[in-house]
């Protein structure tokens, strides 16, 4: 099932438009997709990372930015995972505020050993675990 | 003609794993797209943006992630404008370091007027210049 | 009396080196100066800067950085006000881990009018309980 | 001698009041300070920190936040260097646009082995070159 987490829109996030600079939405789903791997796996990234040696940089994003968060917002993410296939996990992330969604993407990931950046098959226990993350 | 510009890759963008942290390729492109207005155009954004309050928002982003930029690499960037229509812009990135392709991206702005963020027909100048800034 | 905020150390607040890149402290610092208003003065800093135009821009700063943060770590942020001037505020925090003070630091900040940057009188019902958020 | 460094203000600086967002003025630094290790000690600091495992993480920061940079403008950094202790090296900074001073720091550094974050003898070809980069 799809998990939700949130956050609220802090004031560096906003740019002189006074909306949140579009770069920031992947590094606000990088902070989510950090923070759900506890929920997700039942294991904490910072552990999967550096005791593990195991992470899963982004090989592909694509993203719509459908209406824009601004400051004061509190920014819910719904995200669930689309696919796992040997090497890879692809993410979906929808951010919503209280008018409904601001954005929609998808990031590709790809399993690898952090210390020499080689793919690698995705250990079957998260695989399990992602896998039962769908969207329904 | 596309047009290059290039930056080093300085510290704070690269993260624990020893490479540039996805999210800011995208800061990157805003940077080198805020750069670009005054070769393409010959008007500067903060001139586009306070005075005329003319702005292109991100509707659309779409991106590779090739290969890994590091500490110490300089990037070249390939900037093009693959479309202008009525209310759009399209732009293309293309990121390289001294080993060859590391990030290809498709951006597609909005033209807005900044004060009220509706939409608006690109002017007819900016247009023009943007045309001529194709790929060859 | 002080309060306490926390956040996690995320993923791109931290460095090459493995500890959080030393400017995230003043940017963490925003944060919880951001999220304090609700707590201290019973307004939140969104409503403060866009509908009262008031904010507390920085014009001092000064840190020791006692400690690292690593990739893992919750920060504990200690913060209360020094002192209250006609037109200034003096803001303290303290940034612990498990294993004690990490980062310790006073921000003196000025109250302006935003439309302007013209310094103004801290409002008196801002300054009555922002007086009350000592350290003890 | 004392060295200049220049870098435009781009938009991601630049928050909802206009003006730069006071922690970039440490990031800046940050970035100014990698930048100048070339020109001081004739040693890019990718190469002190990845193949000399030498790094010099702040410890104490101080700094006056004269006037605001604004988005246009072109930040000149005046930097030298205060004093070289056996372990530590103290940086002054001096950010100007082209109405003059706009931030002035002091910041603390203290030479590591980066692999293990202990204290060192600041190398002493390096010493050498820092104590040369004096104010005048």
């Amino acid at each position: 099932m799809a998990i939700e987490l949130s956050r609220r829109v802090d004031f560096p996030m906003v740019d002189m438009a006074k909306v949140v600079y579009y770069p920031e939405y992947f590094d606000l789903a990088h902070r989510f997709f950090e923070e759900s791997w506890d929920e997700i796996c039942g294991i904490d990234y910072a552990t999967l990372t550096q005791n593990m040696h195991v992470g899963f940089p982004a090989v592909r994003t694509e993203a719509n930015h459908v209406a824009p968060l601004r400051y004061g917002d509190v920014i819910t993410c719904k995200m669930w995972i689309k696919s796992v296939g040997d090497t890879s996990v692809t993410w979906r992330y929808q951010f919503s505020n209280v008018d409904g969604l601001c954005w929609d993407a998808t990031v590709v990931t790809v399993c690898c050993d952090l210390r020499t950046f080689a793919k690698q098959t995705v250990p079957a226990e998260l695989a399990a675990a992602l896998r039962n993350c769908s969207e329904d």
